[in-house]
């Protein structure tokens, strides 16, 4: 980032560099499980080319029953990581849905055996910008072409079939991983007895993609990019990639959360200091924001999730009626949206729901009162876990499983 | 800006740098009429320095009557500038608000003397950062002090002094020009018989600073800043003000407007490229915006206009009551917002309103059902331009003004 903002300095300059290290040891060596898929076994993609090899990497939390059939699949956001109830060798934070996943949570390791695994674009391991291309033997950059929400979910399927599942107990995810849950309802309704969308709709809308554009455009604009082969300089685009995590961090809150935690609270000072220095707690905290995602995100990795979520518009792949994706759908469906989240509000999910009773699918809709905001599935919301929890034990119950995976 | 967007070529490139030749020479030149106050009467700044010399650049529109009581200040918004309602020597376009103001039109140039003049740290002619700085007889950059809302108003004072004007029969804008409208209002009282702030508000929010920090921060983190001084190396950092219009550009939209005029329309193709070029409307217009806004403002000003409207905050001079800075106040009122602005939302409007009517003071408050978002107060909202007329003409009844200015 820029004046006002740390790192610029040699020892955490140090720590930068050693952070960006590990990241990218990660994208290509995964600490978690990991599948690779040969020239066998492509993965098609939506651009219309076949990718291979594709490298996929996943966690795993409970135990896999001997029928298969207490199996959740977990998806995660557009930023987000397989370590969604695990520590991240990246950040050595723990896992971003503890709340929700573990022993007695909604989705309980000791019912269920959980996957969540890294999206094909991303960068903790699956096949993504940073992976060295076999042609090449360099990494890919803007090489790998374009990958879609639709071919995120084929590359899921197939880490699927190779855990040897037929039928997932439950797929969810919140905002980017909504739309996989989406996808993966509309593509495998079989394949799933229920379907968990979060904070998250069935298309990208204008302004949605407005907001990626401007991220997108501050990562290009940034000469350190070098036309996304930024690697083979042996450098990265730190500040671009900054500003498009600021953009998009306001965008994840509501206006309310953003005057309620930060107002115009001044920070660390007891006056302005008439500079463009960060005087306001609210500029500090998104200068940290951008400053701490650069060492844990791949900015080619960030082009590519960000177009993927603007090219979904399940409605468009079904002559714009997007009740025709869910024809006779037997899977069950929770729907979970927050009322101030304006990234993917109610709204959006209300579409889903509608075109899910057109359809005659089985559907509860949850709109929770929350100031948070589209961060909202991510934190502390009481209403959210027993929404789920209690619509996993029903579900449970109807699919006749066991009390406990363990028993089984 | 970056790939898929043009003025990459020479030929587009000259016309690039010939644009910013007529942007600079404007900063200092300004075809306006201009008035520069000397060492005698310096300019006091928040900041706590005096500022001198100080020009104001401006344009006057109709005939001031002989005493001088038809006169109307119009506040122009962040990028705005003087040339309301003439053509801008800049751009070559028509005035930024011919709508509202001409013969016949709400702000009637047959009834009224109009004053609109570049705020105080602007680019279009009164002093600002391209302005020369006396001492080094280089170009300010960041050494002139950051400006304020009251800042602004304290030169617009003078420039009304320099007049010969005591009272303004009204004072009115839109956003940054609403702010200046209520500074007017509540440190000029006696000097404004009525006001009309549109789509502002009486402070900046979080999420208002929050997207300003990003726009500074985008150009902070173009190399071609310099730190400011990018003007003493002849360039200037194109990219990282592209990118700031362009996310400030999405937030003066509403969500609806966005979706009726682009929605997922994809630009001069039949279907989507799998690149990363400009294949939705959307991105092609926010780049162009991008694109042309940086012909015409300049870099540094962007970074003195948004802090300005960052650090206003008139009930924070008031022991935080806003009602104590319109007390006894005689000034009428008019107060306009509209639905879908999310900038600046009719909420903050209101919190203006009540305060005024805890103050006991002569208001009246017009909330307009549109779809256009915070732009609306610059587009054709005849709701817009009915209220305004029709408060105007009765306050030129009960001012006791002659039918016609030119009579007088």
């Amino acid at each position: 980032m820029t004046k006002g903002s740390s790192g610029q300095n040699g020892s955490s300059q140090d720590q930068v560099d050693h952070a960006q290290d590990v990241a990218l040891k990660q994208a290509r060596e995964p600490s978690s499980q990991s599948v690779t898929f040969g020239a066998d076994k492509p993965l098609h993609l939506d651009a219309g080319l076949d990718l291979s090899p594709v490298t996929i990497a996943y966690e795993t939390y409970g135990t896999l029953n001997e029928d298969k059939s207490n199996a959740i699949l977990v998806c995660h956001a557009l930023t987000g990581d397989q370590y969604a109830n695990s520590t991240s060798p990246v950040t050595g934070k723990p896992g971003w849905w503890n709340r929700m996943i573990g022993p007695g949570k909604p989705v309980d390791t000791d019912k269920y055996f959980i996957i969540c695994s890294n999206v094909v674009g991303g960068c903790n391991g699956s096949t993504g910008p940073a992976s060295i291309n076999p042609n090449s033997k360099q990494p890919y950059g803007l090489e790998l072409p374009v990958i879609t929400i639709r071919d995120m979910v084929r590359a899921q399927a197939m880490l699927i079939d190779h855990l040897g599942i037929d039928q997932l107990f439950c797929v969810l995810g919140g905002s980017m991983g909504g739309m996989q849950v989406i996808q993966w309802a509309a593509a495998y309704p079989e394949r799933c007895f229920t379907a968990i969308p979060i904070a998250a709709g069935a298309r990208h809308t204008s302004q949605n993609i407005a907001f990626h554009e401007v991220g997108r455009q501050a990562i290009m604009a940034d000469p350190e990019w070098h036309g996304g082969r930024y690697l083979d300089q042996d450098t990265t685009p730190r500040k671009g990639l900054g500003v498009a995590r600021m953009a998009a961090h306001v965008t994840y809150m509501s206006e309310r959360s953003l005057q309620s935690k930060f107002g115009r609270n001044l920070q660390n000072r007891e006056a302005k200091t008439f500079t463009f220095d960060a005087d306001f707690q609210i500029e500090s905290y998104l200068r940290h924001q951008g400053m701490t995602f650069v060492d844990r995100f791949d900015a080619n990795s960030y082009l590519y999730v960000t177009r993927a979520m603007d090219y979904y518009d399940l409605a468009a792949d079904h002559d714009g009626q997007l009740a025709k994706a869910f024809m006779n759908t037997q899977t069950r469906f929770c729907i979970v949206a927050f009322t101030t989240d304006w990234l993917f509000p109610p709204a959006e999910s209300r579409l889903v729901v509608h075109a899910l009773n057109a359809a005659g699918a089985s559907v509860s809709f949850v709109e929770i009162e929350s100031d948070k905001g589209h961060d909202a599935f991510l934190l502390d919301e009481p209403e959210m876990f027993d929404a789920i929890d209690g619509f996993l034990k029903s579900a449970h119950k109807a699919h006749g499983l066991p009390a406990s995976g363990k028993e089984a």
